[in-house]
C-alpha cells in the first residue's frame, strides 16, 4: 500500500488523515496536520495518510469534505470531520493520555484548547503571516511594531500562568499540543526564549517522543518520491 | 440582590457569568458574553451576572481567574472556566437543544464550532479591528483591500455550505451561536447581505427568542444605573 491511497485500497485503516503532499519549505513543520499526528501518537492510535496537492483544494469533491479547501481532514471509520481543533478534541475523547477524566480537569483542558486557538493563535499568526508574506511592504513596516507588542503581551501572560506548572491543565493534555504548535509559528524569532517559563514549557512539550515522531512523519512526506 | 453581587450574597445561583459593566458604544452587542447568555437561554438555564470594570482586568485577583484579563469568565457551581468557546461547549454538553446526542451530529457541531472561531473569526476580526481602531492610518488604507477580499472569500464559502441548509449541523446547535456572533462583527458593512444563504441564515439565527433575549440582557447592563 502506498502512502497516499489508503482510502482507495479498501480502507483497512480505521483512521485516515488527509493533508498536503508538498508545501513550501518555510511552512514545513507548521501545517496543522502535525497537531493531529501528535494527538494520535500520544493516544497510541494508528492511522494512514491520504495526501493531496494544492490543485485538489478547489475541486468540488474536496470542497464537499472541507468547505474552505484547507487541511487537515480526518476520517475515523464512518465519521468525517475537519478543523484541527475539532479533530484533536475528538481524539482526546478517546484517550486519558490527552484529557483528564474528572470534570474539573476536562474543563481546564477545554479552556486552554480554546485559549491556544482563539486568544494566542490570532495575534501570533498575524505577526508571522506579515513576516512570511508581506515583510517588504510599506504598510507592514508601519504595522509590525503593534503586532510584536501584542504577541509579546500574550507570551508574558502565558509565562505568568506557567510559573510553577509543567502543563496548562495539571497533566499533559491536548491543550498543550495546540499551544506548542502555536508557539512553533514563532520559530524565526527569539520571542519564546525571552520568557523562561514558556521556553522551558516549549522544550518540555517538544521533547516528548510523540511530538518528535509526529514531526518526523510530517517532514518525511516531503522527502518521499512523488508518485505518478 | 443587585445584579453584580450574586457571588458575594452567598451564591444562590449555580451559574455566574462575569462580564463588563460598561463598554464603548461601538462594541456593544459584540462582547463575547453574548455567546454565553445565548447558549444559556437556548438551554433554559438561569444565571446571575457578576459585572466588572476595565480597571479590574489587570488585578492579581482577576488574572488568577482569567490570565489574559478578558471576559467572559463563567462559574458553574464549583467549576470555573473561561474562553467563550469552552464555556458554550460546556453548556452544550448539558443540553440537547445545543448539541445532538448522536456521534456524527456531535462531531459536526464541534467541527463548525472550531470553523467559526478558528477559520472565520480571525479574518473577520482582522478587518473589523482595522476599521474600528486604525481606519485613518496610512498602513490601514494599503492593507484593507486584502483583508476585505479574505473576509468575502470566507463568506462565499459559508454561502455554498448553507445552500439548502438551515443550520451548519442539521439542527440548530451551539456552532450557530458562535458563527452568528462572528458574523455580527460585520454589522457596519454590507458583506453579509451580499450572500443570500448567509444572509437568510444570519436572520434566521438572530430571530430566535433566545438570541433576542440574550442580546437584550447584554444591552440592559449598559442602561442600568451604576452602583456605588
Amino acid at each position: 500500500m502506498t502512502r497516499n491511497d489508503a482510502r482507495r485500497s479498501g480502507g483497512q485503516e480505521q483512521r485516515i488523515l488527509t493533508t498536503f503532499r508538498w508545501v513550501p519549505e518555510p511552512v514545513r513543520g507548521l501545517v496543522r496536520d502535525v497537531r493531529v499526528r501528535w494527538a494520535l501518537e500520544e493516544a497510541g492510535l494508528s492511522y494512514s495518510e491520504h495526501l493531496i496537492g494544492f490543485e485538489d483544494q478547489d475541486t468540488a469533491q474536496y470542497r464537499h469534505l472541507q468547505p474552505f479547501g484547507q487541511v487537515p481532514v480526518y476520517r475515523d471509520g464512518e465519521l468525517e470531520l475537519f478543523e484541527s481543533g475539532a479533530i484533536v478534541l475528538h481524539i482526546a475523547s478517546q484517550s486519558a493520555a490527552l484529557m483528564p477524566h474528572d470534570e474539573a480537569g476536562r474543563l481546564r483542558t477545554l479552556t486552554w484548547m480554546f485559549a491556544a486557538l482563539n486568544t494566542v493563535e490570532p495575534p501570533v499568526a498575524m505577526l508571522v503571516e506579515l513576516d512570511f508574506f508581506s515583510a517588504g511592504e510599506a504598510w507592514a513596516r508601519e504595522r509590525r511594531p503593534a503586532l510584536v507588542e501584542r504577541a509579546l503581551k500574550r507570551l508574558g501572560e502565558l509565562d505568568r500562568e506557567l510559573e510553577g506548572r509543567d502543563y496548562f491543565a495539571g497533566q499533559f493534555t491536548v491543550a498543550d499540543i495546540l499551544m506548542t504548535t502555536v508557539l512553533r509559528y514563532l520559530r524565526n524569532t527569539d520571542f519564546v526564549s525571552r520568557f523562561p517559563a514558556v521556553d522551558a514549557y516549549f522544550k518540555r512539550c517538544n521533547a516528548r517522543p510523540a511530538a518528535i515522531k509526529a514531526l518526523a512523519d510530517h517532514m518525511a512526506v516531503f522527502d518521499a518520491p512523488v508518485e505518478a
